[in-house]
């Protein structure tokens, strides 16, 4: 929210002795799924895991939550701005305290997802989308972030349940969130880990795991 | 939210066929009855007035102001974010289309409370608010701004209701929120009207009026 936020937002990635990891992808595209497995083994090493997601990882978060996704229709910049409400407090009331206390923290969607979503699909810019986010966060961006990669008709296949807002979207909107996602992962391939959604669950959980073995220095 | 917003915002302060206007000042200044008497004399000469207020304008937005004044400890940066997304649904929402219909919209508070309270008085600085608060409102600004200006100690003696967490928040943080409004009323002239809200409330109804009616261009 400054002039310059790149002079002054620190994009902190690594938060020793924590670790922050997210899973991004379309619905349908097995983020929950291996984040459990990935949780499972981390856990397995000793490690305290905190599974989290967004939106709707605090209290105050689930209360955005059900008023974006299921209430009165509002505009994309109050879209926005409830998304970074419910990150901001994501962020400042239990990612960043599990960070500093060593927990490897692992979260169904982050900020990628609002830049992805909002930014690339609806009538806001993804460069002013990402610089609300970073600025909600103090510019806390994770270690990993794991790209669930799914084509959008495939993914609408495989999901359970009611059809929120962003599932009634359509599907060339879920094409350009795709793209908006592939693009993001091109752009900063440090941080992100693309796979593809239709492998066996395995072997995805495998592709995961060797990557976060190496940011941990453990075997995988 | 621009790497430089005065360059690409629009900061609109007239709206034909509509106006909009502003009251602000602390808790037990008389906002609320300066803008029902302003409000009462505007049906009188025929306009459609809309009084409203912020935090807690709209059915959502009372959803917020409830987390942010009565909810779980939220830091600095998500309690501004909360006010933001109440103020963008109150402007889209409400606001925007009363002025384009030709309304008087009249809010007991605006992003001139958010500048004051939450960056004079607290973490965040006041022009990274101010960034925030415009973006959320797309630079809509009132035509006229009121200040019930009042020394803090003289309104609490005012005060009637339980305090909330702002109300609870000492003596020291209201003198600087005090001066914080000055300085925006100093700093820009053409929008502002200072008014002592120790007055008697006739006098002080008629000062306003006189100055609506300067930019209706009506008598008085």
């Amino acid at each position: 929210m400054t002039s310059d936020p790149a002079a002054t937002l620190t994009h902190v990635t690594s938060h020793p002795p924590g670790l922050f990891l997210s899973f991004e992808g379309g619905d349908g595209a097995g983020k929950s799924t291996q984040a459990r497995l990935l949780g499972e083994w981390l856990t397995g090493l000793g490690r305290e895991v905190v599974l989290t997601r967004e939106p709707g990882g605090t209290e105050l978060g689930l209360l955005l939550r059900d008023a974006v996704l299921h209430g009165e229709h509002v505009d994309a910049r109050t879209e926005a701005l409830l998304y970074a409400t419910d990150r901001a407090h994501h962020v400042a009331s239990l990612v960043r305290p599990a960070l500093a206390r060593g927990a490897v923290v692992v979260t169904d969607r982050y900020l990628d997802s609002s830049v992805a979503y909002q930014g690339s699909g609806r009538d806001l810019g993804a460069d002013e989308v990402e610089r609300l986010s970073l600025w909600a966060v103090d510019g806390l961006l994770p270690a990993l972030t794991v790209l669930l990669d799914l084509d959008p008709v495939a993914g609408k296949a495989r999901l359970t349940g009611d059809p929120d807002r962003l599932e009634r979207a359509g599907d060339e909107f879920h094409r350009r969130t795709r793209e908006a996602f592939l693009g993001r992962a091109e752009a900063e391939p440090g941080r992100w880990l693309v796979l593809d959604a239709t492998r066996p669950v395995d072997e995805l959980a495998a592709a995961v795991r060797a990557r976060v073995a190496a940011l941990l220095g453990v075997p995988a």
